[in-house]
């Protein structure tokens, strides 16, 4: 199995063969997400909240454009995106220790 | 390293301990991912396209918050993210030779 | 000139004559203003910021789209869209005195 | 009752005083106006899809900076809002007629 390194270096040799390191600056690509991310969400406008009436294909393509975009942003701006969830899942743990109730 | 899959579980187990189940819908975590979307975009609002004035820590936790959304809708829905990933690469190659100009 | 509460109206009837109102709830509405919000901007995506190379009809669309779901929401939460504007216009004045630098 | 170009005039006549019409570019709005769409969102983030729990200031204040930018944008674009809103009612009109199921 491949490693998220891996992949952010695929995403940069598509960017460099295309020469679009000039496109793909952080604002760019910070807006990009958020584009993508509203296209995933579109596949659940109007919908019941459930993967039933989800076609596969398009929920597939919608999370791998946001995470392509993830990869690309990771990779100019030196966000090591592994660490970075690890750190993060570290301050959840602290902020909602498993014992309490958080809702309701 | 670790991989894609390790981190999938990780945030897997943080949801189980804390019985979120419920709140981790389809429909919920694409809405979540849009809005720590929305919170990366932010950092860029009425600045320069640079990463200048951004700071890096900021940065590295929008998106980890993104990345952790995105392995935990993985999660439910069984999509294989890192497949989806070189699947949807393999798309972008096709539609935007490198030899060809897209822009401009 | 027509006023927001004739073109909230006008959305309302649109929904009514349809009997759309079980998926106009709030939440999906809201969802909606984010899906909207987003293909407008993806109009500037990878572009230059300006006006020059867009498109008005376009724009005009993606506009009139966020606001009809404005205008819906409006009108399922009993919110004053008018009276809302203001009243922040208000707590904006305050917030930023004209005097005062709050950028650079 | 106040007329939308009213609400216009006096947006614009807030930045005027600022002096940040250099910040207001077209790009920059469309951005605001996704991240306020996203602000909303995350009133109904986890929760379920009623105005029960939601805050009623907070969607007032939420619901009004969307509007806010969004009347900016039609300033400086030329875009009319409520004609923009009228066209695109006609469009749905022919596109959803009444008597016919779209959904389901």
């Amino acid at each position: 199995m491949s490693k998220i390194d891996d992949l952010m270096e695929e995403v940069k040799e598509f960017r460099d063969e295309r020469n679009w390191e000039k496109y793909h600056t952080p604002k760019n690509l910070a807006l990009s997400i958020s584009v993508e991310a509203a296209e995933l969400l579109e596949l659940f406008q109007w919908k019941e909240d459930s993967l039933k009436n989800i076609e596969k294909e398009r929920l597939e393509e919608e999370m791998a454009d946001i995470m392509i975009y993830l990869l690309a942003l990771s990779e100019i701006s030196g966000v090591d995106l592994k660490k970075s969830v690890k750190e993060k899942m570290e301050k959840n743990k602290e902020r909602y220790p498993p014992e309490e109730k958080h809702f309701d």
